[in-house]
């Protein structure tokens, strides 16, 4: 089958491997209907060093079910299943608490051996715990939205609950990619009064005041802590989505926190050490966050997505065959395309 | 009348200084009758550069009214009151969320141009927001309890709420000084199934396990993190009291921190940058915590100590004369003292 495989900085192939099948008993085959390029695939477009095996890439799925290991319970060959970014079993002690990320048997696909989500198929672990079955068709009108369920909008949410986001809350969202305007659909969702999204896209920012941002700061640094402040008399926001991950960012999120308020991150941290402790802490501002356990808040968001009152799915602005998923990657780098979607 | 003065590094004099006295119409004038010496006093104490003026020392105390202003209402002279390390109008909208330690018309006792409390007399402004009249008398036997109510009692139960303690769960508290030993009543109280005290000094030990600890780790770094992992089925805590402050101990608490657990840091962080930022982001672990804001715990913890149900007072293994607090600086900071009271 096809897939594809990175093999260094800015080395983006679509090669030839072995097809996915399943090897151990609670293991399923999807085919995959639908994929994507997330945020987090260009650190490794960045920076990764030359690998002449390479690295299997993609973690995002919409796909068919077309074979169940002998110990899979959940679902049968031909239905239609979201594929959260890791897997997970549903039962010990993490997943029992909503903490799937975390699960004592589980993994992340596009990392380490397994396979990724960029190619035809994909062997998916612990599937009775990991797949989602859908109740619409693979090309259902709603299939960007429900793929979103994969990473993005569970990721937005995740940033959302993780800063304490609640009824009347002002909020403030850092970073205007798939990630941040999908926590512009959380914060809302959950209530917050006040969303105030930093970004300086035009197009990013109008989508995210159709999802819900009622103030949008373009400025950077020391004046965008300024002009966030100046939009809550001078106090701070009580919740931010930190949606990046670079040491500005955060830096930027603690600035503009509220004292006694909460920084939810959700940006895959760049650096060792996080920057200004000492200011949170004065402030007793609270940080929280990491890989979203989107298993978890599928059940949750999938309702609102079926019945039309969210639509992540409009944060895809692109989509590309497999053969051009290398040109999806460049597009997203270059910030021309806010997410790509990737059409097998 | 006589006040500490710290000139620098282990330089500290007992001098005569202007007597306290109202001068704002909300300050309250009130007479010392147990002031102490606070771990957070000897981070000065190692590192203060020389200083002509020097600064007032002194936050924590009972004693009573002497004077008050035009505009104070809640107490009278004569009343025995506690005065928590901040002062805080009560009103404000920080106030009126319990983070008084942010109050927008606050500040610390023993900083700036401030009166300290390690002194015969202070001067304490916002009296009625900051000020909570005792039902004892000064010289109560519930004096030394009544006195950890104006930091390490109350210190150590925010800790123990930034680390989101509550019935069932296992606790860990890295520090043995006089709020780690808070934060073990504190974890206990808040009903904690497990605490494991980290330390190594055989009288603080002992009282830990007075107060409530259940397990002893004597190793540091590396070791200490195994050691808590062994006693936790290799998961680690669900809630970490961070009492020191150095990059060190955190390092520690994020490392024996379990998935999605939490982190509440009451030492004062003596660097600019948190170690294990991405550690704490791929576990889901939550760090909070800051200045305490005491004034908000008063009424919670006063009636556990009125009652005899805790007795946070006994960190006190020392008591010192005004004209003996310099010595009292030098045994907490040969650590031949866990926490020396003040008796002016």
């Amino acid at each position: 089958m096809r897939a594809t495989v990175m093999h260094g900085a800015g080395d983006v192939r679509i090669e030839n491997v072995p097809d996915a099948r399943p090897i151990e008993p609670t293991d399923a085959l999807v085919v995959v209907s639908r994929g994507c390029i997330c945020g987090s695939d260009l650190w490794p477009y960045k920076t990764m060093e030359h690998s002449d095996t390479g690295r299997r890439m993609g973690h995002e799925a919409i796909g068919v079910v077309e074979a169940i290991g002998a110990d899979v319970r959940t679902m049968k060959a031909g239905d239609v299943v979201v594929m959260p970014f890791a897997y997970s079993d549903g039962t010990c002690v993490f997943c029992r608490e909503g903490l799937h990320t975390s699960c004592i048997h589980g993994g992340f696909f596009g990392a380490g051996d397994g396979d990724g989500a960029q190619a035809e198929a994909v062997r998916v672990p612990q599937a009775d715990g990991t797949l989602v079955v859908l109740p619409v068709g693979a090309d259902d009108v709603l299939t960007p939205s429900l793929l979103t369920l994969s990473d993005v909008m569970g990721t937005g949410h995740h940033a959302a609950v993780a800063a304490e986001v609640g009824p009347g809350k002002a909020v403030a969202v850092v970073g205007d990619g798939a990630v941040g305007l999908c926590g512009v659909i959380a914060a809302r969702r959950l209530g917050a009064e006040q969303i105030i999204i930093l970004g300086r896209h035009p197009e990013r920012i109008a989508l995210a005041r159709e999802f819900g941002a009622t103030d949008v700061v373009s400025e950077r640094g020391d004046e965008a802590v300024e002009r966030v402040r100046e939009l809550t008399d001078g106090l701070g926001v009580h919740s931010v989505l930190e949606c990046v991950g670079l040491e500005q960012s955060m830096l930027t999120a603690i600035g503009i926190t509220r004292a006694g308020g909460a920084v939810g991150r959700v940006g895959v941290p760049q650096d060792e050490t996080m920057p200004a402790s000492q200011p949170a802490f004065y402030s007793n501002i609270t940080v929280g966050g990491g890989p979203a356990p989107v298993r978890a808040y599928i059940e949750e968001l999938l309702p609102d997505i079926l019945d039309g009152r969210i639509e992540p799915g409009r944060v895809f602005d692109r989509a590309v065959r497999l053969d051009e998923v290398p040109d999806g990657y460049r597009a997203m780098n270059d910030r021309e395309a806010i997410k790509v979607m990737v059409e097998p």
